[in-house]
């Protein structure tokens, strides 16, 4: 069964260990900010920082782990169309819109819609970390250390696919910077099998 | 006054607002792990996210900001005579030690180090961030995305200087992994003024 994310908002949702979930991108060009929570204890959450030192990479792809801040392994990447997703960046916020765009009365941002669908989880705002931003383009220039956010590389009905490696709760949204996603705001749809 | 941290250790301390936090490495090529915590609340604290994205940059210097994970300043480089530092990767920790270099009775490395230091001032385990690694040499190829941790840049008596944008509790550390500083354990200084 696939489920849609509208534009601009986000959800939550249990994955069980050896479930997969597939984040589709329908439209082409749409990011998705994905956090994944243990659920036994959703003080255990992805790391950024965990998971590049162990994959010595910025850019993950298929057979890369998504590692907690425990060092454990919550998510594999088991299939990917387009081999360009982000991790250094934390979710768009009302904050990322008033400072980076200037908005005077800010969206939510993903980090708003993450918080919201979150919460009956147990998971507050400060439990929010960097998350794993699906199809998000981020190049870094290796001299000068310049980052850009660019247009992502997907194509419409381009999908990556995690497994589950522990029993978990997922948030993924459909993300609401305009920036991230060449200036339209669009759906992700996803599956889980 | 100036403070030494032994190797393979770290410390914690108040820094108050206006207050400037000098951070020395007085051996040369050794790395120094930081964390800032919001004093009146201390699950506000640095976040690599949010600064990352604000500055566009991952080499941060003189000049940066060091945003919190409510977007909030907490410190701004003020001066910096090495300009290269690391805000992508986790302090290593036990499980570092047991995963990138096989040990069988890890140390626990500035991840243990920081922990302990900060647990009077009510941080516990999981509220510890990716760190602002001073010193630390984490070349990116911006092609591949690949990561390397190479010898620090720093040389005997190089220093970076923090300005207090609020009132915090700081985490400093010795760097306990032999990869980030060139095979030795080293100590590290710091001054505030």
């Amino acid at each position: 069964m696939r489920h849609r994310i509208a534009p601009r908002t986000g959800t939550a949702f249990t994955l069980d260990k050896g479930q997969t979930l597939t984040v589709i991108d329908p439209s082409g060009e749409q990011v998705a900010d994905l956090l994944a929570f243990k659920r036994a204890d959703v003080h255990e959450v992805i790391s950024s920082g965990r998971t590049l030192d162990y994959a010595s990479r910025i850019y993950l792809t298929t057979g890369d782990k998504l590692y907690s801040n425990r060092s454990n392994v919550l998510l594999e990447i088991i299939a990917d169309d387009v081999g360009r997703h982000d991790f250094l960046l934390t979710p768009c916020s009302k904050d990322t819109f008033r400072i980076i765009y200037g908005d005077t009365d800010p969206h939510r941002g993903c980090f708003g819609n993450l918080a919201i669908a979150l919460a009956p989880y147990g998971v507050t705002e400060d439990m929010i970390p960097v998350a794993f931003n699906c199809f998000m383009n981020v190049p870094v220039d290796g001299t000068t250390g310049e980052l850009r956010v660019d247009p992502p590389l997907s194509k419409a009905g381009d999908r990556v696919v995690f497994r589950a490696e522990a029993d978990l709760v997922i948030g993924l949204t459909a993300c609401s910077a305009l920036q991230s996603n060449n200036g339209s705001f669009k759906p992700i749809d996803y599956q889980i099998d």
